[in-house]
């Protein structure tokens, strides 16, 4: 029996033509797709062929525990099969790519990692923010909100950092992580963005001091799957949602 | 006459088939492509209708200077022509994508950013090395080696951070970016990895303990284009890159 492989895709932000073409490539070879909760639907046209298994994860609560995604994966592969698993963003930025990566390497799996790109650098892009530019910062940070074994996040050392930061899975927390921004120092006035369903025509954000950042999420009931980019380089967006949420901030 | 446009696109880390099928369509629309010297000629394939300008600027030395560029921009779109500006890895990392939307705009001039995959995640996605990795670390940062205004970069706030540390464009400054990490605090046994040509067929890499990276990197005469990623994750791959580099190390 021939060897099956696991291609481990990043699909991107959202929009499905932000996938790209070693992914369609992918796909396209692809007998089974196991696909996440947050992955546009529309991606599986590129597999029309191919048997698809939803094994969504929707925020803190697991509908599939990663351990029956890891066996699941590995048993198919098993049988010969060419595997496409398909995840929001890119594999390795907060994706559990790792994980999946050495589960599937220590059953002696063949894995490809096909990087997609990671949700808030295509979120900011519509918005026109440059999540790096001269003069206002040498670097961005990703960091996750929400340390599922509770450790600490060094808020301080990334404020001191100065780099722009970009918070994923943190719209549970954003009251806390603010205070904790605030405390560290970060300066209340500087700009900020929570921006939801980055990409699709359904992207919404709100834009505000950091300081009021909260509340005006709050307003506008944004919820997850969202982004939160802190930092000056917010303020070069052209979007008009920036100047309404500048005027629910004054 | 018709207004023209501009599209900012991320050509990706190298690889051809890391384009998105965004960039692939634009590519399509395109008049003129305004072309990088590190993007993949092999990109042109998806536009053989248009006129291709190369306008690289290569390492330290600026063969077309940003404000030719941002002219010659401006003046093709008011010209009535759509124009593909290709750039290396995604415009707003370290692109000075933002510099030049910020000019089109200024112009009156349309513009869309297409993201493309950053080079550091492409190139680290081909060793297995995953950026982020729950138990590793909370997030990766991205900074500048070379800061254009000699303005200093916090390297005792990125080392107490605990973030993956990825450095673009330090490569020429890798011996005092090391001091510095250690000075900061960065024990000197942290894995690290120099990545060149990240994700074409010519991608060469070494990967050591931080302290001995500058050695690795002159011994196997490695240059630039590379990344330079620092941080436990990188003890992930699977590359035998790294265990040759740690009997260099040894």
């Amino acid at each position: 029996m021939t060897q099956g492989k696991v291609y481990l895709i990043g699909a991107g932000p959202g929009d499905p033509e932000l996938l790209t073409l070693k992914a369609v490539k992918a796909l396209r070879l692809a007998k089974v797709v196991l696909i996440d909760d947050l992955v546009n639907r529309e991606t599986l046209m590129h597999a029309p062929q191919a048997r698809v298994i939803e094994v969504g994860k929707r925020g803190g609560c697991q509908s599939t525990p990663q351990s029956f995604i890891n066996k699941l994966m590995i048993s198919l592969a098993e049988q010969g099969q060419t595997v496409a698993r398909l995840k929001g963003g890119d594999p390795f930025i907060f994706g559990r790519g790792g994980e999946e990566m050495m589960a599937l390497r220590e059953a002696g799996v063949p894995v490809e990692i096909i990087s997609g790109i990671t949700s808030s650098i295509g979120a900011t892009a519509v918005l026109g923010i440059p999540l790096t530019h001269r003069g206002y910062t040498h670097g961005v940070t990703f960091v996750t909100g929400h340390t599922q074994d509770g450790s600490p996040i060094d808020w301080q050392a990334l404020v001191a950092s100065g780099t722009t930061l970009v918070i994923y899975m943190g719209m549970n927390h954003l009251v806390e992580i603010v205070q904790h921004l605030l405390s560290a120092g970060l300066p209340p006035t500087t700009f900020a963005a929570a921006i939801q369903h980055g990409t699709l025509d359904i992207q919404r954000q709100v834009m505000s001091p950091i300081n009021m950042l909260p509340m005006a999420v709050k307003q506008e009931n944004l919820g997850s799957p969202a982004v939160i980019v802190i930092g000056d380089v917010v303020k070069l967006t052209e979007s008009e949602a920036f100047f309404n949420a500048r005027a629910i901030a004054a």
